[in-house]
């Protein structure tokens, strides 16, 4: 059994820093990485592939509605043929500066608002896959399990990589509860880590209403932009470690 | 004789457009792009890219300081690591975008206060030649005859293309008349295409001061934001044509 | 009888330019002016602002979603207390030109998406509202004559003021025909000049499907991006002046 | 004997914040507060000025070049009227978010790179005074004791208000030592808050090279962008409790 873990990274942009990425790096083995739309100006990000591409942790291109002062999280209704361009542009840029550094971009992970959209809207789901392809139709896509972006990459050729939360509560039907709704965040290390460890050997997990669901996931995400979210992170890690599963990136 | 001809293009942002790319893309052999820092959004960089592939017209990036509200006339000091970061992202973003329309980058030009300020910033210029060079040391780079992005390129191993204005007044030195000076632009199609043909042909012209200087050049830059522009540009390639120079890029 | 001519102004961004502000100022009694969020920067600005108040045209501030590169015409899902500090933000701005300049800010009339988002978003209605409120209660705001901004701007004591647009269908019950829609948009000067003085005297016009309806403003909108916009409102304008109305600001 | 002590405040920017706000707000008498420039989105902005007025702190502008990707600490050649129309923006925003808050900007301070170079350039520095005169020719402008802005402040009426730096070494001459230099910053809470007090009481201060200088000034500037900063700048007040002096703004 193989398993992923997977963090947001190189998000600052000029000045401002956001999240502890050198602990990350030591923890995760895939980078999802900014290319400057919602975060990540190009010192950040050549800094940020150099350092992962030290690690040996692979780099995935965390592509994202223009958006630095909303961070990419607020939906945008920008027409798929211009939204093709916008991830175009992105991962073009973010693989040349990686290459420039010895690695390359291995997998394309959509950001915020637009992770959330492409789920449910398969113009603009099509509209990502359309430029993954475009660019290179070996990389990969990483988006829930259940998604438009599946059909999408289906009718390019394109792979897609599902990819689960240990930190969030589920419904019955094995979607994330909203994080408007209350528990939907779970905080306990041990809680997590042990959901963590189920949902990479394929096991059922408890739902929010106590049935168990079974989420599966080739890639768990895990945040790194607090003291303790690196902890729980690491708590993850060592939770997998501990079950035997291996650590492996998908791409 | 071969000569170039080179025209920056792609100028648009968003919903404001510059220029017409249609008429320049029918006169030149190589295409300044803009890659997004001082004009050029996605969509319109992609298109301008496509549309240079169906005309066989070879693509350049034309990298700038980071400055749409100035159009990257302003300089900057912007600290060579930086600018060096910045550098490689446009280069990266504008090839990846040119593959994906089956081109690619064949050249870098700098736009702007960034040309003016690298043919005299020692550091400026390094940052700019050792991000070419990070990026792919078979792209040449364009500049003016006396510069020190030369001597930074001499040592990174990145070969320099020599550009000159025919519609430009020289010094004696074989500089370019500052703009402010009056008489610094020439607008008479009939002269401007006369001095085109023999900076072509490796013929002296006539400096601003009635004495003959040499200016040697293996492109040609030619402009496209006035009605008055594109015909100027024309005429330079009619010029060259009934001269019996062969019109053809340097990359 | 009196009626408003409004038209949106200052939408070019450093080195681009956008419609003819000169005619348009010629022309109408009210200026949107764009505040920087879609367009229009400090130095358009300011030159706009000095030409309204030589013209006497009445300045209102144009605000919008944080968009330049998609012109404000992107709907985004901003928090409503984040496009309220928008919001007064950018009418600050305006207002404080603009009366360094001699005039002042008279009004408010949203931008591109932000206009149609309002419309039928009670939660960006009211951040619009509240922002205009806490900036001056006594600037009125511009919207359908069906909108949510009537009912947030009851709340606050703002002054709302409809307009309407004499080169747009309208269904029977009163609102805009889509522009998705085959002939939304109408183009003859003559049929658009009518429809305008039948609006502004208060008298029903066809509706898309034949039917009379009446459409009531206090203001009409014209544009001028394109030679054939300018002619148009010149003669919308002409026909209000040979219908005996009298063209007035409303603020 | 009266000072002032100053900070810079708002310095964050959407999702990514920047210093310690909320402790300084409780240390300082005058709040440069950040206009959006080269930091501070409509969000960061109001709250910034809310805070200010819950707790008596005085407003003032920070105008800077437009550089968020550079927090506005790279110099540009931007031209003196369109230099001026940004700084004529800032103010105006800021006042008019301030004035909405129950305060209002009562001073101007440059920011960063533009604060450098106003001191020596006189087209800039006219620039930065004639906008400020524009809005309001009662706002002072704070400045280093040697600079232009004080002579293009005499041409236009505007006030300048001089301040001091009790962390920076200072040369025989009364100058700042260049940041290059070592020993240019220093940072042992007792000897910065000696100084301090030494200069609030207008007692020489010892220079770098040994030798006796007074350093005039009715403001002193402190920092709050590390822990470390934060302590100093509370030092700094404490000493000058201590010596007597009364803490009061000059605007």
């Amino acid at each position: 059994m193989e398993i992923d873990l997977n963090a947001d990274l190189g998000e600052g942009f000029g000045i401002w820093r956001l999240g502890d990425d050198d602990a990350l790096l030591d923890i995760v083995t895939s980078a999802n990485i900014a290319c400057g739309f919602h975060a990540g100006d190009p010192l950040t990000i050549r800094r940020t592939c150099a350092a992962a591409v030290d690690r040996g942790v692979i780099i995935g291109a965390q592509v994202s509605y223009r958006d630095l002062a909303g961070f990419g999280r607020r939906e945008m209704d920008v027409e798929p043929d211009e939204l093709s361009a916008e991830v175009l542009y992105q991962v073009a840029a973010l693989d040349g500066v990686a290459r420039a550094m010895g690695g390359r971009v291995s997998y394309v992970k959509p950001h915020g608002a637009l992770y959330n959209r492409v789920v449910r809207d398969a113009g603009q789901a099509e509209a990502l896959v359309g430029a993954v392809a475009a660019y290179s139709p070996d990389l990969p896509v990483l988006t829930l399990p259940v998604s438009e972006v599946h059909e999408a990459a289906a009718r390019y050729g394109v792979r897609t990589v599902t990819e689960a939360f240990a930190d969030r509560a589920y419904t019955p039907e094995g979607r994330l509860v909203s994080r408007r709704e209350p528990g939907a965040v779970l905080h306990d290390p041990a809680v997590v880590a042990a959901r963590a460890a189920r949902m990479a050997a394929g096991a059922e997990i408890a739902a929010a209403d106590g049935t168990m669901v079974e989420v599966t996931a080739r890639s768990l995400c895990v945040h790194g932009d607090t003291p303790g979210a690196v902890a729980l992170a690491r708590a993850v890690r060592d939770a997998l470690n501990d079950a035997g599963l291996s650590l492996r990136p998908f791409a």
